[in-house]
């Protein structure tokens, strides 16, 4: 199928609207302002003397300025803000008044290490490249400014010239794969053929010359991405590299990639996805590591691997039509990848833990073991994560809907509409807060609506099939409605994820929730819930989702012994649980997902 | 009560007979080897040249050496030794040849920092004195040869000057305590006055004006000794100190102090031990943490902590008569002490974690993580362990009997005889394998059998009262006859215990079980045990103790999707468990004690 970008869909109401506009308003001044103060913004002037007292610009800078301009530039599209235009326009005078002649531009390896150019694969300079490219083709695409498209298609050439033609790179292919994805993206935007060329010369060469290079597997190098079948490494570059992979795919129709994106795809959906959707189980890394490992407290599991999956599903869409790729990208939105922001939009986590037990965080503080966080912070040193969330939020649209022939596939429930060309299609709902969906199409022979991997109970006012995950109906023109049955269910994980073994998950719809000691008592792994538990549902305003008191038993805590041959006592209880995705936003407390069965 | 020593019992066959001709035949050599490997040995010739290629001595190392001719003074005792002995002898030539004419000794500060005596309380200078002192008392108790006593007489002389009369250290109380209960035991053996003094003048002044030095919780300077209530900080540091307090308070009535000892048990006994007896959870400063913080795998549970324990908990039957007490030494002899030691008697833990899971443990093992062992190894560099095993198995006779007026208890239970004056005793008994126990005592009034804590069902051929944990009888110097229920049995930890919550351990007598994935599957978090589970004892002559196959049920693995709303199935098995202590003997595997409880 192909899928429709997001410019051509308007989002009009509902939980993700309400995302898009907190981001809208809230989160992209935030994170501009942090980047000012924090010195990436100052960082464009190039003014930075190594003589001086101030550190140099990382080498990673640009791409988080990057990201933060292209997700002004999707706001923009929408939303005219003079406002952040003009913050864009004296970054892009600045961008333009300090490239180099020969198309090269970096501002740490202009300012402070202008010798090192191209020889370190692992220094981020093609990474930094492939998001000032998407940002220039966002930026163009919003506002038909083309200066640094201009500046951009001029690196891209310098790049050609330094990696293709004269080879005098010391080094063959990025050690943080990104550009594959932009080149794409530029040839789909300027028709250019030779950026195809490039991303296709970047994919096909990595694990090649590479392999003897210590750690390879690590940027996902060891061996040809072609014969690639199990996810590994760092978990971000793997999915950019992947997601550069499925794109490159559907526009050369190369069976040997889509093949290995078919295998990648699933080795990561089917043994190493949380069950919020975030991946990369270790800090070590930050990367993937066994099949089945998952541990809950450890998991690592950055909001960046969350939205690099999102970017790797949809990509998949175009190479087939499963639904199972949409339901993996609307796993991670719901769940590990908006608990990477605070409900007030100002602060982020950059690891997404599944279990916090303060208890033991605080006896192992003071010592040298890494701890995963249990609140988020206005900014990071590595602050990939922030201005993704603010590229991520205003391009939501680009999930929602696709086609293939006559018909038209509803991917992600939202309430919006669609017009191309003679297709037309209007989607009413309160998804998730309910599973109510509303559809009225024009334009196309069939609809084929995504049935959630969730649900198990639904309901469509008219004859359909399941196909690929799909409901396939006939459209005629008139309202289609539908009703998943939303009723919180519980979730088990594969009895191979050995943390999750007799413990269950709370569900509602494609929302995962967590308990918090807030709410509970403070120990929280003294709760068992039934499989079959009862359930009372109370509205959020502050969430924008509803909370669930879950009928659960409660070990009794006892004065006396520490061991004893007679089994604790429980008593009834209520577990009030909340969305993962809304975890830590009311001071420090323990927090569990996965919750004892009873 | 009164504590016979060693020296009056006699063990004569059994489980731990075995483990204590295992270390005479075999590991107080394979340690003595490894510490002249490592340059232990060869330090006490003091040709250490600063100016030279090698390593100083550690500030350490005498107390390594010290507890080894400890050990072996003990078995000198019961088994004269030639090899053993000639070995003392010549390291206490070197002492007394190295020793300073002011009394002074310690082979790094004389030979690599001469200046720097007595500056630094974390520098382990008295805690060496304090174990040269005890090795001084055994030597002399065993052989009669009192050279290495007189050294240390001198040298408790010189600390005395030091730090009572002159006060010209820089400190006042040791940064690792351990001469405390040398200085009681030096008081005890030579009858003089002066040592008792100083055991009480280093245990009074502790707390007192080290509470502005930072971190000084962790070697319990926080607060004057007579007001703790909680233990804390370095658990090694923490036994050793309680143990001083319990055995200067057992000579002096002292109620403070022992108000304290009573408190400060209890907090160990009842929040922060693991069923194996280990204390101290965390690695961060080998530490104790909260209350009922007892993770299982991060476990730190240094076997050194458990042995202190054993000497806490019996230094305390001297001041109640409270089968708690013995109680908890039999829990940790039988368990997290015993497996420090590998079956062959030559390698070591210094840790002892309750679980290992290898997939997890891969993952992270490149990273900066600080991860348990999941072997045990031959020595490493702070080589505490071995030595203090090297001294604890031959003086398990310290553990079995006491006297109070005329009633003879009986807290440990091994085949051996004990004759003082006109008291004898003999035990037969082949404990723990079984529980059937015969005692035949004369020149008593009556018997105090502890009734272990484990132990729901007894039987006893005569007439008895329940005092305090004892089951108390009339001695007519015939043959009592008692048998503790040895069925294998499950136990739970107090819901307090976050880790253990849903769980059980089996135990069968004193014995904690576990599993071990060399025996079973490799997911051990699978299986669940019905609380009433049935099991089958077979038994194991590498291991000493029987076998276990416990009755269970194993969630099925299964190769489809990672999430359902599915419960996985469940099928009946059989779960393969070993004795806690015997683990990690067969190579690496996963090994749990705390198993879902069904």
């Amino acid at each position: 199928m192909r899928t429709y970008r997001f410019d051509k869909v308007d989002i009009t109401s509902g939980y993700l609207f309400g995302k898009q506009e907190l981001n809208r308003l809230t989160t992209i001044n935030a994170v501009y302002d942090r980047f000012c103060e924090t010195g990436r913004i100052g960082a464009f002037d190039f003014d930075y003397v190594p003589s001086g007292d101030k550190k140099p610009p990382h080498v990673y800078w640009d791409s988080d300025v990057a990201k933060w301009i292209e997700g002004a530039a999707y706001i923009i599209k929408k939303h005219p803000t003079p406002e952040l235009e003009e913050k864009i326009d004296a970054l892009v005078d600045k961008i333009k008044k300090n490239q180099d002649k020969n198309g090269y531009f970096n501002i740490h390896f202009t300012v402070a290490s202008p010798g090192e150019r191209f020889k370190d694969r692992d220094k981020h300079e093609l990474y930094c490249a492939g998001h000032l490219m998407e940002a220039a083709v966002a930026y163009d695409e919003a506002t038909g400014k083309r200066d640094l498209l201009d500046c951009m298609e001029k690196y891209a050439d310098h790049i050609a010239r330094v990696f293709m033609e004269e080879k005098s790179a010391e080094f063959q292919t990025p050690g943080h794969e990104e550009i594959e994805i932009a080149l794409v993206r530029m040839y789909l935007h300027t028709g250019k053929q030779k950026y195809l060329d490039m991303a296709k010369h970047f994919i096909d060469t990595r694990g090649s010359s590479e392999t003897s290079e210590p750690n390879v597997s690590y940027n996902q190098s060891h061996i040809p991405v072609r014969e690639q079948t199990e996810a590994v490494g760092h978990s971000v570059r793997a999915m950019y590299l992947y997601t550069g992979m499925a794109l490159l795919a559907a526009q050369t129709g190369d069976e040997g990639l889509t093949k290995a994106c078919k295998a990648l795809f699933d080795d990561v959906a089917l043994r190493k996805m949380y069950v919020t959707g975030g991946i990369g189980s270790t800090y070590v890394g930050e990367a993937f590591t066994n099949p089945y490992d998952l541990p809950n407290e450890g998991a690592y599991t950055e909001t960046c691997a969350g939205i690099g999956l999102a970017f790797f599903a949809n990509a998949m869409l175009a190479l087939e039509n499963d639904a199972k790729y949409a339901d993996v990208i609307e796993r991670v939105i719901y769940n590990g990848l908006l608990s990477g922001l605070s409900l007030d939009g100002t602060s982020f986590f950059y690891e997404n833990p599944l279990e916090i037990n303060l208890i033991e965080h605080f006896a192992n503080e003071r010592g040298k073991k890494r701890l995963p966080p249990t609140q988020r912070v206005e900014c990071f040193s590595c602050s990939c994560c922030p201005p993704n969330i603010n590229r991520f939020l205003p391009s939501i649209g680009n999930y929602l809907y696709a086609i293939d022939g006559d018909t038209l596939f509803v991917n992600q429930f939202v309430s919006s509409k669609l017009e191309d060309g003679g297709v037309r299609i209007r989607v009413t709902t309160d998804y998730p807060i309910s599973g109510s969906i509303k559809i009225e199409a024009s334009g196309v022979g069939k609809i084929a609506v995504r049935i959630p991997e969730w649900c198990e109970k639904y309901e469509i006012d008219r004859d359909f099939e399941i196909k690929n995950g799909y409901a396939v109906m006939n459209s005629d023109g008139g309202e289609i409605n539908i009703n998943f049955d939303m009723t919180p269910h519980a979730v088990f994980a594969n009895p191979n994820v050995i943390r999750d073994c007799s413990r269950l998950c709370v569900m509602r719809g494609p929302i995962v929730y967590c308990a918090e000691s807030v709410d509970n008592s403070d120990n929280l792994h003294a709760y068992s819930i039934p499989c079959d538990f009862e359930c009372k549902e109370e509205a959020n305003a502050e969430f924008g989702l509803p909370t669930l008191e879950v009928s659960a038993s409660c070990l009794m805590p006892t004065e006396g012994k520490l061991y004893s041959s007679r089994r604790p006592e429980k008593a009834e209880a209520t577990l009030k649980m909340i969305p993962y995705n809304c975890f830590a936003n009311r001071g420090r407390t323990n927090m569990i997902v996965w919750i004892h069965a009873e």
